[in-house]
Formats: C-alpha cells, sequence, structure tokens
C-alpha cells in the first residue's frame, strides 16, 4: 500500500498534535452531489451499487475531488450483515430498506447464520482494497458497520419504523432471545471489520443509530454491551498501524462516559451538545468527532464560517478533535455550501495547534 | 362547578402529599379505543371531531370510563393555534397535518394576526366548559397548547417533517423573522391557555415535540425562553384555586434545570433519563411527570408491573410524582394492557406515601 500523504485524522484520533483540525462529513458520498446521482443511475437499483466494487469506489472518491476531506468512508449500507445472514434485503424507492424475511420468533434468532466476510461479503472487501488503491495514500479511508442494536431493530421490524414496537416487544417480554440475537451480531460485526481493517481500512467507525431510544438502562445493556465487546475484539494494528475505532451513538449524551469507558479511541457526537462540555466531561479520555448541526449548511457561507468558528472555539487549543456533521448531510444541501465549510474549518482552526 | 372528587393529581403538581401516587397518559383518549374509532367515523374528519364540543367531550371521557385515571386531558390538536391565524390546517389520510399556506417569508410572520381565543378558537372553549360540566368533579381538567417553537415548525414546513431544513433554515439564516414570529405564537399560547383556564381547565400543559432537535444554544433561545414567557404569563389561580403548568420537551433531558426555572410548576419527562435521576437534578423545585417507556404496553402484563414497580422505586418516597408515559400511547395497543398499568400504578405506589 502507498505512503500516507495526509494523516490528520489518524493522527487526531489518536490525540497526536496536528497542524489543523482533520474533517469529514457522514454520508459525504450521496445524493447532495450530482456526479452521485449520475452514478447511481448506471447501477440498477441502490443494493446494485454497494455491491459493485468499481461503482461503490466511484462514489467513495467522489467528494475527494471537490473537497479538501481528510479521510474518505467505504460507501456501503449498514444492512449489508442482516442481508449476509439471509434476510433478503431490498429497496423501495421513497419508502426505505425493507428485509424478506424479517426475525419474528426466536427459533429464527438461533437458526441465523454468523456470515464469513469472505464469502456473502466479500464484495464489501473488495470495495475496501480498490479504494485504498485508487486512494494512493491521499487520505486514510474509514471501513463502518451499524451496531449490533441498530441493525437488530430493523431486523425485527423488517424495516425502517418510527415507534419500534417490534423490536422493543422482543426487548422487554423476551430480554434472553433478544440477547441471543444481539451476541451473534455482535460476532459478526467483528468479523466483518475486521476482514475490513484486513483489506485496507485504516479506522473503523461503529452506527449506532437507534441506540438514544432507548431508557438508560437498556442502553447499557442492549447496545452498548455488545459494542464494547465488538472494540475489544477488533484488530488493533494492521501493518504496524493502530486502526483506531469510533462509536457514533446518536441522540446518546446521556452515556458519553460510558461510551468513552468501552475502550474506543473517539466518540461521535450529535449537535445537540456542545463540544467544548462532551470535551470536559470526557476529552481527556479519548477523541470527539463532531458536531455541527446538518441544517446549518442551509444557511449563508457567512452563517456557515460562523457556526464552524463557533464549534471550533468551543473545543479549544489542541488536538483530539475530528470535525465533522452531527449527522449525515442532507441531500438537499448545495455542494458549494460544503465547499465553503470545509474550507473553513482548516482555515479557521490553524490558531488552535499552533506549537506551545 | 362541582367540587373536586379526586384531587391526587393537583396535589402531586403541588408537591402536597397523597395516597397514591396519580396518573394518567398522554393521548389517553385515542385510536387504540375502539369506542374512539367509533366516535371518530361520526364526524366526517379528524379537525370536525376537534371541532365539534359534543364529540370533543365524548372522546375525552371515554378513557375515565375504562380506567381509573387521575385527570381528564382535553381532546383537541396543537395545530388548531395556527389553523386560527389562517394558515388553514388540513389532514390527509396518513400522512399526518398540512397547511394550505405554510410560512414562507418574515413578510408573512409581520402579517399573522393574534387570534382571539373567544372568536376562532371558542369552540376550544366550549369543548373545556362541556368536559368540565361533564366530568361533575369526577377528576381535574388538563388544557393544553404546543409550544412556540414547535408551532413554527409545522407553520414552516407546512406540516410534518423528519429534517425541519426549513424551520432550522429561517432560525440561522433570519433569526429575527423567527423570533418574532416566536413572539407572536407566545402571546397568542398565553391568551389560549388563559381562555382555557377560564373556561374551566385546572391545570395546563405546553407540549414542546421538537425542542429537542435543536443545539443547547438555539433550545434556550428559541424555544425555552418563549416557554418561559407563557409561564409568566399565565393565570395563576382561578376562583380561588391554584393552576399548575406542566412543560415538557421530548428529547429535552440536557435541559431539565433550565426547564425547572422557567417557574413552571412540573417537569415533563420522556423514557430516557431514570426517574429517580431526574429527581435528584431537579425534584426539590418541581414536580416530576412521565416516565414510562410506551412500549412496555405491548409487553405482558407481568412485564408492565415489573416496569411500574421499577419506576415508583426509583422516584422513592413522597409527593411530587405524577406517574404517566414518557410521550404518547400508541394505536397499537390493547385496553387491557392499559388497565394493568393503571391499577398497577395506585396499588404499587401505596408504600410510597405512608404517613411518617
Amino acid at each position: 500500500m502507498p505512503p500516507l500523504k495526509n494523516d490528520r485524522f489518524l493522527r487526531a484520533l489518536k490525540r497526536q498534535p496536528v497542524d489543523v483540525t482533520p474533517v469529514w462529513m457522514m454520508r459525504q458520498a450521496g445524493r447532495y452531489l450530482p456526479e452521485y446521482r449520475a452514478t447511481r443511475t448506471r447501477a440498477t437499483d441502490f443494493l446494485t451499487l454497494c455491491r459493485t466494487p468499481e461503482l461503490a469506489c466511484e462514489v467513495t472518491l467522489q467528494p475527494l475531488e471537490r473537497f479538501s476531506l481528510d479521510a474518505a468512508i467505504l460507501f456501503s449500507d449498514i444492512l449489508t450483515i442482516p442481508d449476509a445472514m439471509g434476510l433478503g434485503l431490498y429497496f423501495t424507492e421513497g419508502e426505505g430498506p425493507k428485509f424478506k424475511h424479517p426475525i419474528c420468533n426466536s427459533k429464527q434468532i438461533d437458526e441465523l447464520p454468523i456470515p464469513d466476510p469472505h464469502e456473502d461479503l466479500q464484495y464489501v472487501m473488495d470495495a475496501v482494497s480498490l479504494i485504498r488503491r485508487e486512494l494512493d495514500g491521499k487520505v486514510p479511508l474509514i471501513g463502518f458497520a451499524g451496531s449490533p442494536w441498530t441493525l437488530a431493530t430493523y431486523m425485527i421490524e423488517g424495516g425502517s419504523t418510527k415507534n419500534f414496537s417490534k423490536a422493543k416487544g422482543m426487548l422487554f417480554e423476551q430480554p434472553q432471545a433478544m440477547h441471543r440475537l444481539l451476541e451473534k451480531l455482535a460476532k459478526t460485526v467483528t468479523d466483518y471489520l475486521n476482514a475490513q481493517i484486513a483489506a485496507g481500512a485504516q479506522a473503523v467507525m461503529i452506527f449506532d443509530t437507534w441506540g438514544g431510544i432507548l431508557t438508560s438502562r437498556d442502553y447499557l445493556e442492549f447496545s452498548l454491551q455488545y459494542m464494547q465487546q465488538i472494540v475489544q475484539n477488533l484488530t488493533q494494528k494492521h501493518e504496524g498501524e493502530q486502526v483506531p475505532v469510533i462509536l457514533f451513538t446518536k441522540d446518546g449524551n446521556e452515556w458519553l462516559e460510558n461510551i468513552a469507558n468501552t475502550g474506543c479511541d473517539a466518540v461521535g457526537l450529535d449537535w445537540k451538545l456542545p463540544i467544548g462540555m462532551a470535551r470536559e466531561r470526557i476529552g481527556d479520555k479519548v477523541a470527539l468527532q463532531g458536531n455541527m448541526d446538518p441544517c446549518i449548511l442551509y444557511a449563508s457561507p457567512e452563517r456557515i464560517r460562523q457556526e464552524v468558528a463557533g464549534i471550533l472555539a468551543s473545543f479549544g487549543s489542541g488536538t483530539g478533535h475530528v470535525f465533522n456533521l452531527g449527522h449525515g448531510i442532507h441531500p438537499q444541501i448545495d455542494p458549494e455550501n460544503v465547499k465553503v465549510f470545509i474550507d473553513a474549518v482548516h482555515k479557521m482552526s490553524k490558531i488552535y495547534h499552533k506549537e506551545k
């Protein structure tokens, strides 16, 4: 693999000094980019885009051509895992993901296979290797997976949901069955992320999109416990380089201390808590990633720069901050505003990284 | 008005001793009840149900026939206010509320009227008076309104939204226009709730459904500030009785101290934070209302009782707790399970209210 030319992102995750604050965006390869929409029309459907390494590589690299981002993230979907377990993932226009065979009872859980990432998910590993080659050391590549709890909600609900009645129904009524499902998912996610690391992912992130809908008690027992299992079983070094792991629970600010105590390297933040307060609470232990409200990108360049300045000031001096949005970029955002945002982070953060 | 036979709810809000913990449910008059669905078919549409005092009264009283609830809540909708401001509220089946004339610019804001509650909203006051008469002192009646910020999101988006792009766009780009809108709404909500109190509401609740999607800075400036204005201008006593006010921001646990400092009598809690922790943080200042996960009602009677016991134990001894769900009851819930829940609160809470 070629040497890394820009290691700001990895250095910030390890809380080593950097020249400016590194920045990337969740969903940076996505529908807000006309070139993404053009590639998307060449694939028969969204899943084909994920399953074709050349196309996944193409869209992964698109935002790096436009913006001076400090990391690339694999283009894929968190639901590749339940699909590989045999649930039959499909997408209907405007309705989001669905499963042909959702989990309805504990017998199905016992029969679920643990996929070998080099069989049903080899297309993801091929995409990772190809992207690494095409990146040619420009920036590091992030691999990712959904958290066990988040994957379980989709598998039990059969798709997206507003009230989580089936998933929470199982959690409350059959907690042991839920634990067996989450254990299988934790093992599967661990294997999957380790295979991504072996294929070339230089950092990994776990997205716990739905941990934040649980009570504190249930979050710790049914979501965080399994993310911690994964963190503890991940490959820590690959080819001599540490592979940092980022945990992100949306709406998880109440549990930042618990998340930081899992052994992860960084905690992703949504936009609700000022990052300076998060740093006070846990910033001596881990790096922090976040936390601009994605809706700021609907505003004017001036307002965007003002918001960037505020978040940089809130974090303050020193390393350990990876700038990001608090959630994925919306499809309606003007790419010109993204350029304003990314450039502002680099330009305005210099003063926080001067040598003492 | 007839004397009140069951004043547990009002006593708990005032943190006076009670025999058992009072309980009611958000959306207790609603689609989970077959008798509600029957009344609903007699109205041409949902708005007619809200606008016909006899029908609104009928559905308000239905859950009290089945369950030993300690309060009734006016059957209405938070969007009656923007409708009275001329935005033209309508409901499409399965798509939620919509406005014919959403707010698109600051000129429209300046032209918005402040409705007189005794003109365009007299049907609500008529419903309140009728319900009070029909209740005949059985339990107190709660009036309610949406928070200015929550109402503004619907008025600007033109209905429900997932990403709040337009409402946040105005907040970020035209904060002064947003403040003018929120000021008008605060005045309107104040007049509206005071008219409900004059018509017979014995407590009032402000629902801030969407405050929790804001950053801390924006929540305090654009949502809580206006709820505080309302609290400070509400009629405090009516016919010699104190009229307590409850504030509820969904996903607002980060700001409990701020909410409790507005001068309100009680703070509504969603299900994420253990109520005992909320009591430690603010329970010497206000009463607490909540906080069972509504999804528990999908589980078995045994599991429901277990959850009730846990929440009662978390709050502990003494008064100041109004038991409730952390959000509205779902339409799919079996009314038999609601009975189990309500009865369990009364039965299991006795031990926490013994005289010392």
